[in-house]
């Protein structure tokens, strides 16, 4: 998480909503992708995180099921990260900030716990909870 | 939809799950993206029609928001393409097949019905339906 908090810093210095993420082989340990929010950089409205993450992860290994996977993300996942979370079939889901607003997993839809979702990762919410709002809460008091 | 709905048969044609998707500027009728499920052949697991064309007409037009953008797709969104849809603000989605199992749309977690949802297109769903569905029941029989 610690790593997955520096990538959101480095998304606020280029002017992106500071969401970090980092997705690792759950079993191994191996990094196997990790990212920031690109959605201004790059003119794409799909471009948060995780999204990038899985798609670079997938790519990579050839294969669109992550089932070692374990996902950590500074941010609560919004409801479009969920579904993609639970069709790469992801093992685990740490997140750091609680999103009310924007949430899919703990609020919201509540994506994981619908009963047409295919896949449930196991969710850790909360990890390092206060240094993941924090980077937000500054960035959003600075564009003020 | 007809457009969308040869793309679904190219999409069958390669393998892939036959949902078509066609992105055009609702005043003046341009076509912004055009595409089919890709999640085989990319081995991306957030490769569905709606995200590929989202993405493109984004990228193209340099803007996060296209907002007079209507949305022709074969099959009722799932939850990710739906949220992908509210960020993206499309001012109107067609769809054609309904989708018990993994809608997001009219089914599972009706995502524009959302309170925490930003931005509600237009929804006309059942356009073509018959035949968007034909097209997915011979798909999957003759995979079984």
């Amino acid at each position: 998480m610690h790593r997955a908090l520096a990538l959101a810093r480095t998304a606020a210095a280029a002017g992106e909503v500071p969401v970090g993420a980092v997705l690792v082989d759950g079993k191994s340990g191996e990094l196997l992708a990790e990212g920031h929010n690109l959605v201004e950089t790059r003119h794409d409205p799909t471009a948060h995180a995780e999204l990038l993450v899985i798609r670079e992860a997938a790519e990579k290994l050839g294969q669109t099921r992550l089932e070692q996977a374990d996902l950590y993300v500074t941010l609560e996942p919004c409801p479009m990260c969920a579904a993609a979370i639970s069709f790469a079939r992801l093992r685990r889901v740490y997140f750091g900030a609680y999103d009310p607003k924007g949430g899919g997993v703990d609020h919201g839809p509540r994506i994981f716990e619908q009963p047409t979702c295919h896949h449930r990762p196991e969710v850790i919410g909360g990890m390092e909870e206060t240094a993941c709002a924090e980077i937000l809460r500054d960035f959003f008091k600075a564009r003020r």
